[in-house]
C-alpha cells in the first residue's frame, strides 16, 4: 500500500483509454470492461470513461476533468515508444511533476531486447522515463512498464493498452495496492438469465420482485440485459460481508426464479448452449442436429462448449430440399405437402438425424432467413423448430421480423431451448408429449 | 441550416453517451460507432467521447471539457421520462437556459400514446421539456424528441439512446442541418482486406508504400485493424473533391495490391465468405463442407450471406470419427494410419462431402479445438484444412495456440481463404495443383 495516499477508502474511479485508432469505427475501447469487472469485485464504481486521442491538449484536460470527479483514474494506452504515446507526458504536466529516465526501467526493458537477440532502438528510451515520485509497475508481457501514482488524495494508474499486458498488470494491482485501499464494502453479483420472454414481458414480470429491494438497507439492483433471445437479470450488491451477501442475493435470485419458473435456464452465468450440455451430459445422452436457415450456426454453439465432443456426434446443415430427403430421410411428399418450412419437416428433421447419428436428442430447424424467399404465408423470418427423442416431442413456429443475420441468432437459440425444455419434460417423466403452438419474436 | 450559427465550418466533434447502465459490464456504447461514422462521411473527426452515469454534476462536467474543446457535442440517452433522465436539465443548467414546456412537443407525446389506445402518464409531460431557443428535432418512432441548439459558435445535440430512434434522426439532421455546416473538404475512404500473413508482416511490407502517403499535400491516413486471421488496411483522406479522392484512393489501393497479390480478398469491404461466394456465383459452382472441429462455423459462415442457397447444399459437421467414415466415406484406415487430424483426412473429407453433396468444390477441416485432447506431436490448436475441386487440390496444417473458441475463428478464416485460393488456381488454368505445406498462426 502507498505510504503517500491517505484518503478513505476508494469508492469511484473513471477510466481513460488513449489513442486515436480507438476513434475509428468499428474499433471499441474494451478495455475498460476488464478495467470494470476488477474494479467491481472491490466495490468500486466507475462514474465515467472516456476514449481520448493522441492530443496531448486533449488528454490533459480529460485527466484534469477526471480528476476533479473521482480519486481514482486508470489511464490506459499511449505507453508506447513513439511520438504519438503522450499519456507520461500528459499525466507529468497535468500532476506538475518531470520526468526522469529510470535506470532500472531502463534495463529491463533493454534486457528484454537481448532476450530476443535484438539491440533496443534508441526510441525505446521513452519508455523508461517515469514521473518524479511514480512506481513503476513491472509489465512481464512488454516493454512498456505500468505506473503508480499517489498525489494528494488521488491515485492515478498507467496501463500499457494491449489487453495482454493490461490484464496481468492490473490483477498485480488489484490484489498489491488496490485491494488494501478499497475498503470492506465489496460489489457482490448474481444473475438470472432466461429465455422464451420478451424483455418488456420480463420486466413485467420482476418488477414488482426486485423494485422492493432498492428500499431495502443494503440495496440489490438489477439491472436488465438482452441479446437475441435471451433477458438477464444481473443483480448487483454492496456489502462488507461475502457471506451475508451470497445468502441476500441467494434469496433474491429464488425469488425470481419463483415467477419465471422453467424460462430460467441458468443461475450461475451458464449460456444456454453450456445448460443443454450439462443436461445432456447427466442422462449420457447424445445429440444430433439437423439445420437449414440457421445453416451451422446452432452446430457452432454447441460445439464452443470444451468437451462437447463427448455428446456431439455428427449434424448436418441440409440447406436444399434434396438433401432434406437424401441426408436425413425426410419423405418427398411431405415436403410437397407442408412445404420445407413447417412443424411437420422440423420434427422429420429431428427425427431422421436422431436416428442417422444414433444420438437420443435431436433438433431440426427449417425456415427463411432472408432476405428474399418469404410468402404472404411464410413471410421472411418464419421458422419451425422441433426437438424429439423417443418418447418426447415438441415443435414451435416463430417469426423474426429480422436482418438475416439476427433470424439466425433468434432461431439458433429457441432451438437450443426449445431442446433443454424437451429435457425437462423427459427428465420429470412426463412422456409422449406432443405440443405445437405459434410463438412470437422473443 | 440554423441562423444563429456563425462559425467556421465544422471539423472536429465528440460524443457523449449518457447512462449509468452503459457503465456495467458487458454493455458496451456502440452508438458512438454509428454517429462517428456518419460525421467522418461529413469530414467530421472525432477528438473524444465519454461515457457518463445518471449524474447531473458529471454530466454537466462532461459536456462543460467537451465544449472547451470541440465545436460540435453529440449527445445520446437520457431523454426519457424518469427522475434519472438528465440530459435536458444538465444541458440548460451548462448552458445558462431555461427549460420550457413545448406544447407542440406534448401534443405528438401525447398523440403517440393514443394512437396506441394509451392516455399519456403523467410522467412523459417531462420529455416536453425543451431549453429556451433550442429547435426540436422530430423521433418517428419513440416519444422522446431530438434537440439542436446553436450556442454562440457552439453546436450541441441531443438524441435519445435506442438505437433504432436515433440512427433515422441522424440522419435527418447529417442531411438538414450538418451537411450544410461541415464545409466542403469529407473524409474519402477505402479499405484493403489480407488473409494469409500475421498483422506485422503485414505491416512491415505496407508501411513503405502507404508512409510516403502521410508527406502528400493531401495526405493519406493508414489504419490497420485485425481480426482472427484478418489484416484489414483502411485508407482515409480528406478532399473537397469526392472524384479527386476516388482516383487518390483508388491508386492507393492499386500500390497495396500490387505489394499483396493474392493475399488480397478484397478492396471493396466484403467478407472472406462473400468474396468466395461471389467466386462460387461466377463460375456456376456448388460448395460442400465438412468440418470437424470448427462445429459448423464455417458453414454458418457461409451461410451468414444472402443468396447463398444458391451454392450452398448441404454441410455435415463430423464430430465423431465413426461420422467420418459413415457419412463422408472416409476410409477407416486411412484414419488409422494419420490420424483424424492429418492432411491425408482433411483431404478425404474434402472430396468426401464434394462426392455426396454432389458440389464442385469440397473444403475438409480438422483439428483439435482444446482445451483438451491435444499431443506433443499434435497440440492444442493443430488443424488440417483442404479445399479440393475435381482438378485442382490444396491442403495446410496450422498451429493456433489459442482458446478454443478463438481455434474455430481462425480456422473456420483459413479454410474459407484456402478455398479462394483453389478457386484462384483453377481460374487460372493451373489444375492438378497438389501443394501441402504448414503454416502458422496468421
Amino acid at each position: 500500500m502507498s505510504e503517500a495516499h491517505k484518503g478513505p477508502a476508494v469508492r469511484w474511479a473513471e477510466i481513460i483509454a488513449v489513442g486515436s485508432e480507438l476513434l475509428v469505427p468499428p474499433r471499441l475501447d474494451t478495455n475498460s470492461l476488464f478495467i470494470t469487472d476488477r474494479l467491481n469485485d472491490l466495490g468500486i464504481e466507475i462514474r465515467a470513461k472516456t476514449v481520448v486521442g493522441d492530443r496531448r491538449d486533449d488528454l490533459e484536460s480529460t485527466l484534469r476533468a477526471a480528476l476533479a470527479r473521482t480519486k481514482l483514474v486508470v489511464l490506459c494506452g499511449g505507453l508506447g515508444p513513439t511520438d504519438d504515446d503522450l499519456t507520461r507526458d500528459a499525466v507529468a504536466a497535468v500532476l506538475g511533476r518531470r520526468l526522469h529516465e529510470d535506470a532500472d526501467v531502463l534495463r529491463q526493458i533493454r534486457r528484454r531486447f537481448e532476450a530476443r537477440g535484438a539491440r533496443m532502438p534508441e526510441i525505446n528510451r521513452r519508455q523508461a522515463l517515469v514521473p518524479d515520485g511514480a512506481e513503476v509497475v513491472a509489465n512481464a508481457m512488454g516493454t512498456a512498464p505500468g505506473l503508480w501514482i499517489a498525489h494528494g488524495d488521488c491515485l492515478i494508474l498507467l496501463l500499457p493498452g494491449p489487453p495482454s499486458e493490461l490484464k496481468p498488470m492490473l490483477e498485480l494491482v488489484v490484489a498489491d495496492r488496490l485491494g488494501p485501499l478499497a475498503g470492506d464494502a465489496r460489489l457482490h453479483r448474481r444473475a438470472v438469465f432466461i429465455c422464451g420472454l420478451t424483455e418488456s414481458e420480463v420486466d413485467e414480470i420482476a418488477s414488482p420482485v426486485y423494485a422492493p429491494w432498492l428500499d431495502d438497507a443494503d440495496p440489490i439492483h438489477t439491472t436488465v440485459l438482452t441479446s437475441p433471445g435471451q433477458v438477464e437479470l444481473h443483480l448487483s450488491t454492496r456489502d462488507t460481508s461475502a457471506a451475508r451477501a451470497a445468502d441476500r442475493l441467494a434469496a433474491a435470485v429464488s425469488a425470481l426464479t419463483a415467477v419465471f419458473g422453467a424460462d430460467v435456464f441458468a443461475t450461475d452465468g451458464r449460456s444456454l448452449e453450456e445448460t443443454l450440455g450439462g443436461l445432456l451430459r447427466a442422462r449420457g445422452w447424445r445429440i444430433g442436429v439437423a439445420e437449414s436457415c440457421t445453416g451451422g450456426l446452432l452446430s457452432s454453439r454447441l460445439t464452443d462448449i470444451p468437451g462437447s465432443s463427448d455428446y456431439v456426434v455428427a449434424n448436418v446443415v441440409c440447406y436444399s430440399n434434396a438433401s432434406k430427403t437424401a441426408w436425413l430421410g425426410v419423405p418427398a411428399d411431405l415436403l410437397a405437402a407442408h412445404g420445407a418450412v413447417s412443424e411437420a419437416v422440423a420434427l422429420a428433421l429431428a427425427d431422421g438425424i436422431r436416428a442417422r447419428a444414433e444420438a437420443e436428442l435431436g433438433i431440426g430447424v427449417t425456415g427463411i432467413a432472408g432476405p428474399s424467399g418469404g410468402s404472404d404465408a411464410k413471410p421472411v423470418g418464419t421458422v419451425a423448430i422441433a426437438a424429439t427423442t423417443r418418447t418426447a416431442r415438441l415443435a414451435r413456429t416463430y417469426r423474426f421480423p429480422f436482418s438475416r443475420v439476427r433470424v439466425k441468432q433468434f432461431a439458433a437459440q429457441m432451438a437450443l431451448d426449445l431442446a433443454r425444455r424437451v429435457l425437462l419434460e423427459v427428465g420429470a417423466g412426463r412422456a409422449f408429449v406432443v405440443r405445437q403452438a405459434g410463438g412470437g419474436a422473443r
